[in-house]
């Protein structure tokens, strides 16, 4: 039921899944149900696997997460949460209130052993190469280890998710020697330093579009400043070179001839070619898709959550989590104080 | 003698603000004798206005900031510094160790009286404005009365310099509603919300490039974190078209015939158009040209800095200062403890 567009854009997006996703055995549509079998009706869509399960109540942006949730009690994004918790699904995918996702799955999922905090990973496209930044906006306050928790488990998407064999894993911060920082940041340093993932330190702003990491640890109002800057620039730089290339009759027809080279660059900056960002950390798969999304970005949330399902990333996720809290309660660390 | 092109670039940028640049009546430049001498020469460079300070030490871009001044007492940015505090220059422009202009300038100018904490204020265009972003990175940790004096600064810089009549002024966050924010920017909302500027209240990452604010208020974490990301995505975003553009020969014309449209945009994008960014809240006026200034940016590293001397902004600021101060002491503030 969430999202900008409505019901009928989830659906459609939903019957493209189905029929490119084999590996899809069951898809829970959770919703008003008269809503949802007339959009059904609409798009001619039918496939066996789906089945509805009603809500009567629908989290709207304008809802206070957690107030939300306890007033409207029958709301179709805790329904949604409600069949991971109860193992009729291995994962919820929603377009809707991002805190309400958030709210509805840390109350009801609660976080995965020896997590504190969900993250929400993003991964963002470079040139080179692709990375993940994390936390892009779960949580504003957070702690040292938080942030050693998000450099785990960012390494484990990267790995598992993006393909990359042992990724980088770098601390954003304001410059690349150790002692850059600020208080969280210097202290979640030393936390990475001692777990087994290939962390390089320290990286700047300069170093995200330069193939230098594949995984971007930073709290939550860091990541989500950096992340909507990211998409708010790239977009303003394309609507000003276009209205550039609009000036003459030269640069239009400049503009004509070279237009897949434009079409291919939009293409893979495109953060519906993602569909979404994962909350990590919880004890449940969780997508959430992009509030704005179009049939394309919910068809492609459901194929990256088929992955997050078969890589089964929550059980990397924990068996790493608890390697990375032994690593840093190890009688050194504990005289070194770390964990104060 | 800093900068990483070393002395000749500088001197050249020079002879081209001489050249263009009567309000000039004097300008030194503080180094090596001998090699400043040598680079004149060599570059043709004659001007009466022109007179040589000679210091016997550089500060490095590896020396640390605070014990490489106390180690080299001769040193060039330490002896510039020195003649705006003897009121010999009435500023400073260094395209040197930022950490050591910082330092320099803090300890032998101090803040402007109400000031506690200086900034540095980068002016970042964008397809519609210009907005001016502080702090970028002058303090690391900071509290909500120094974001309320960045605001101020700001907008004093955004309307004298930027020539916005009624600069609008944005508090970065994770959201637009007021109660959206971390502990600090919750603070210096309400501090900023007193005072006589032309405050928006909370901007997000989105709204950076869409026209909707003039001065970015942040900590000089995120402040620097968010330009250098900025930078390296303009950079990244531009190879890569280029490098899609070289694919074909269809592309390669198209790309020829559209040229002057790649031109423009990146030329207004250049950061060589401002030279440097200005540290505001010092007793005396200092501006910080990049690092990497080439000749141009140096040039305009000093035409800025002849508007910055002709607006005498360190007056409005002081005023406006004082003025946000008195405001946010009223009786009424300090009931409500926003001071505390």
């Amino acid at each position: 039921m969430g999202g900008d567009h409505g019901c009928g854009v989830v659906i459609e997006g939903v019957k493209q899944a189905l029929q490119s996703l084999d590996r899809i055995s069951r898809l829970y549509l959770v919703g008003n149900e008269t809503e949802i079998r007339a959009a059904l009706h609409r798009l001619h869509c039918h496939d066996e696997r789906l089945q509805i399960v009603h809500a009567s109540e629908v989290l709207t942006m304008e809802d206070k997460p957690t107030a939300g949730l306890r007033k409207k009690k029958d709301c179709s994004i805790a329904r949604a949460v409600e069949l991971v918790k109860n193992a009729r699904a291995e994962a919820v995918v929603s377009p809707g209130n991002t805190g309400g996702i958030l709210a509805a799955s840390t109350l009801r999922l609660r976080t995965l052993p020896g997590v504190d905090r969900p993250a929400i990973a993003t991964v963002i496209p470079a040139p080179e190469n692709e990375f993940v930044l994390l936390d892009a906006g779960a949580n504003i306050g957070c702690k040292p280890l938080n942030l050693l928790h998000y450099a785990v488990m960012g390494h484990v998407y990267s790995r598992e998710i993006l393909g990359y064999h042992r990724p980088r894993v770098g601390m954003l911060s304001v410059g690349t020697e150790e002692g850059k920082g600020n208080d969280l940041t210097l202290e979640a340093y030393k936390l990475c330093k001692k777990v087994d993932i290939h962390f390089v330190g320290n990286v700047e702003g300069h170093d995200l579009f330069r193939n230098r990491v594949e995984v971007v640890v930073c709290d939550g109002f860091v990541g989500n400043v950096v992340l909507k800057t990211c998409e708010s620039l790239a977009k303003g730089l394309l609507t000003w070179l276009k209205a550039e290339l609009a000036r003459s009759f030269k640069r239009r027809l400049g503009a004509l001839l070279a237009k897949n080279a434009f079409r291919d660059v939009i293409r893979r900056m495109d953060p519906d070619a993602y569909g979404g960002a994962p909350l990590l950390g919880l004890n449940g798969h969780v997508m959430k898709a992009h509030g704005s999304s179009r049939e394309r970005a919910i068809m492609n949330a459901l194929r990256v959550t088929t992955e997050i399902i078969r890589h089964n990333i929550n059980r990397h996720i924990q068996d790493q989590i608890a390697a990375a809290n032994e690593a840093i309660a190890s009688p050194a660390s504990i005289a070194a104080g770390v964990l104060a």
